[in-house]
């Protein structure tokens, strides 16, 4: 005898977990990602830093942030509470937001590489997964987050003002957004690598790995599937077709117009691909293919024009351009369901472009505000920036007593 | 109140995509395959061939392939259509058979590496996922071809001649003979690379890394069982147990084959372990394990015999042996299910050795024609291959502008 | 109309097959981790071995090791017997068990790496994969095992005995323990690697890689979630989301005790979130998520202290650490079960300490003496150790006839 609504929750508990699974995967790509852009004396400090975050969020996001954005506080419980079914599922649910919430800490990561105190990054990470992203996470993805949810819900204050809540199906605002302009003014406040800048101009760093570079953008791209599809978060939507072949349209768009402006260099087509992800997440279940392809080239193209304006004309050192990267394509990406959400433009519609404007610029605000005072608090307690001798050293010396390759290191 | 029907449905295409997930990381598989095989001059290029591909077949598989395979296409329906249940599944599918269309240029990829243009492979790589690849994908896999499936369907040519359509499971001729097959002109049309036969003499290049190999593979393995597996296309089948059982045993027949003959080298070893998954995929659902076994030990054996008989007596440079590996063990995967198959020898039955032997042989001339017009073509047009100093200098530096390890290859 | 009993069936097989496909990936992990810690002229033959492993595993798996354990021999039946639905069930099982089967000779190979005999290696796989593993196995987790199951049965020995069966829900002692206690004879009777200790002091032998180590923990991290969720067999248990849970609370626990005692060092960080993951498989159905990062941090700080004394006391050059992470680890993973297992610390409860203790000293000491008859006959035999001349050329060029980095190597 079958008893269909356990077989219905536990396919849905092995649908988020495949999915959070994926969505875990891709912080290895975060790793590598960052492990191949920097020089070879950051390498080690790249893993430590990414695979730390992610033991601290796992503890503080099940402590403290869950609850915030989700309403449910399990540390309080004891687990003859949290053993009953519908709790399991929100065990499950606390893994794959997990994988999500981390993932703002690790965007800031590549920002900041190579001269940020480690101790002042980890830091960062508890506060970010813990607090700053969940509270916002809550205000649009869950009604019975402690703050509410004005942003998201049905009867929410951008739905009663402007007939629609604001619509970001996997997260290109809150997630990318979200972690991408909390970068920018900590990579500010931070200030450059010492002699990237000489004499107002840009000097070429090259980097340390394209095949890691390639080995993070694949664990990323190979994961975002889990990040959009599982988003659907249960077995009862025919949506699923939809994203996937959304999320690929997307990818396609992007890393195409990447490659094509950068004329098939390895870092814009690796990180365009990752460009029209990071926009396609929000409408991924709305729009037409064609549409998710088109917002994926747009999010390609802003990204390879972000990456220079950023460095040649702002003159600010974000070493994996996270900033145009998440920041820039993420915002696009709110915005973008506004346009090609629209049954005019092919996609399912139900969307307002207001809304979409209005939460996403309310994401950047909240962002950089939250960032501002967060990282210059840090600079002012245990200080943000590591000192000119270990940056001049390499963290990887100068904080883990180590070279990434030793035995080669021994021979020279 | 749960909706079965929903329920079943969405169960089926989270399957299709978990099984479209893992045969995409394969493509990463092909990446660190070719750059662990090529030259370190060669390796930049490997990982934008391999992505690019990806990215082209994704767009060129929506608009046409699809639809000439399967007879629907997507992009000239609205959303409103599309959003409709059973295109909602299609959708799933079009994401789960473009990681099978992609993978016969991938394949492609590592024959021609190290001197072919990235604008003809590209160009080629549309062609062959557009048109080529799906042609014969519709032939044997689906009745709603828009070119009708002689080969595959129960009232198809194969089986009104020979009693049996032509069965190919997952695609051990549909992907990897149509794949090998077309390399093998491409990469005669080609030519060697310069230095690889002096005199008459074949000169040893030695590989870049061993380890990118082995991770190629791992990613290859790991991701074969979303081939194999997932081809049952939805949860209504039994069979799954049975295709993971013969996809492991046949694996190990390859690697075991292939590693004995080559008193256990690196490269025999792992791309032996392929060689059987190749040849499994057609009779996967029908065989014992251990008949699976015996297939997937005498395509190692293939394996290791066709790649010296293809560089030492055919005298071509086929970088990483995919006419060996994907040709010949997919041939003999086609042509095994008309003897393993068969329930004399432990497999399920039904099948006929004729209809297997003529479904293959058809597909070697198709694809051996097809790839012939093809790069001839190509080749009187944008032209085929690199020039003399393109190449002498690496295609990294000549198309991408940027060695491997850019930073190391500052220092030196 | 949908078949409900073949859909849930189809359903749990799809689960096993998930989870077996990310143990398999775990083996990628196995293999780079080893490549990371080991020197340069061991790389090819830390690839081989892994793999080679696991091709002989799912060969005497399949033909004895599966039926020793779970009573059903698939080599002695014909396909039409196979085919019938509970034993395509039984085959995903085969797959899914033969993922853990495989670790316990992957276990071994990380301690004995850079001077075993590559024939004695896998020798040893064949034996410890089909025979003793299998014993073991059945003892826990079938009562269908041909030796019966009296640890782990509801009317088995230690539950008469103590009220309550030996609970191992994912194999902290079944897979770990017995992986970890194997290996330490094997390591002492083969001796520590030429040049390790000098007048009783040990040499620092620099690794190879650190991103490698890097990459190998994330796979078996990653992979980790099918090793724990998915041993809940199938579809029909609400536990998944506490197993998730746990399963991420642990490696929070041992990777963030790990990296504080070892001031951030990146080996240390990355074993010891192995370690709280080897610790928790055991009661990661029972545990309060708080109580499982407990156990994980125990698991962390043993892990760093067993290192440690192992080297710099016992002086047993356990190249990768194997016994404490495994060994101790997976010890102590059985133990936990029946202290944070209980109601009165949230768990679960319904568990012994005694059984738990006892379960867990009948594995160490059925492991160590397995292992001591088995290294030995070895070495009487075809002989365990390669000769000094193979050791100090490494076993690379000895076994394998290559360099890890051909092209590199031969420029030097």
């Amino acid at each position: 005898m079958i008893d269909l609504e356990v077989f219905k929750t536990s396919s849905s508990m092995f649908f988020l977990i495949w999915g959070g699974v994926l969505v875990f995967s891709m912080h290895a790509g975060f790793a590598f990602l960052e492990a191949g852009m920097v020089r070879r004396k950051s390498v080690v400090n790249a893993f430590n830093k990414i695979l730390t975050e992610w033991l601290l969020a796992a503890v503080g996001y099940f402590v403290l942030g869950y609850g915030i954005a989700h309403g449910i506080f399990f540390a309080l419980m004891s687990v003859g509470a949290i053993e009953k079914a519908n709790l399991q599922y929100n065990l499950a649910h606390y893994f794959f937001m997990l994988t999500f919430a981390t993932a703002s800490i690790a965007i800031i990561s590549g920002g900041v590489a190579e001269r940020i105190k480690f101790k002042a990054h980890a830091l960062a990470a508890v506060f970010v997964t813990s607090l700053i992203y969940p509270f916002f996470e809550g205000l649009v993805w869950d009604s019975n987050a402690i703050f509410g949810n004005p942003l998201g819900s049905e009867s929410g204050f951008l739905a009663r003002v402007f007939g629609s809540p604001f619509h970001d199906f996997a997260g290109s605002v809150v997630v990318h957004a979200i972690g991408g302009w909390l970068a920018l003014p900590a990579i500010y406040i931070l200030g450059p690598r010492l002699g990237r800048f000489v004499d107002g101009k840009v000097v070429e760093f090259p980097i340390h790995s394209v095949p890691y570079v390639a080995l993070g953008s694949w664990f990323l791209a190979i994961g975002w599937y889990g990040f959009n599809v599982a988003s659907a978060g249960s077995l009862d939507t025919l949506s699923l077709g939809l994203v996937a072949a959304n999320t690929t349209l997307a990818m396609a768009g992007g890393g195409l117009a990447a490659s094509i402006l950068s004329r098939n260099d390895p870092g814009f087509l690796h990180n365009g691909v990752l460009a029209g992800l990071v926009a396609v997440c929000a409408g991924s279940d709305l729009y037409h293919p064609l549409g998710a392809f088109v917002v994926g080239a747009v999010a390609g193209a802003l990204f390879v024009w972000g990456f220079k304006f950023e460095i040649d004309t702002l003159k600010i050192d974000d070493v994996l351009g996270v900033w145009p990267l998440h920041g820039l394509c993420g915002a696009w990406g709110g915005i973008a369901v506004g346009i090609f959400g629209s049954s005019a433009l092919g996609g399912a519609g139900g969307v307002s472009f207001l809304s979409q404007f209005l939460g996403t610029l309310i994401a950047v605000i909240y962002a950089v505000i939250a960032s501002t005072l967060l990282y210059l608090a840090i600079d002012k307690t245990v200080g943000l920036r590591a000192s000119r001798e270990e940056e001049l050293r390499g963290l990887d010396l100068s904080y883990h007593r180590t070279d990434a390759y030793p035995e080669e290191a021994m021979m020279r």
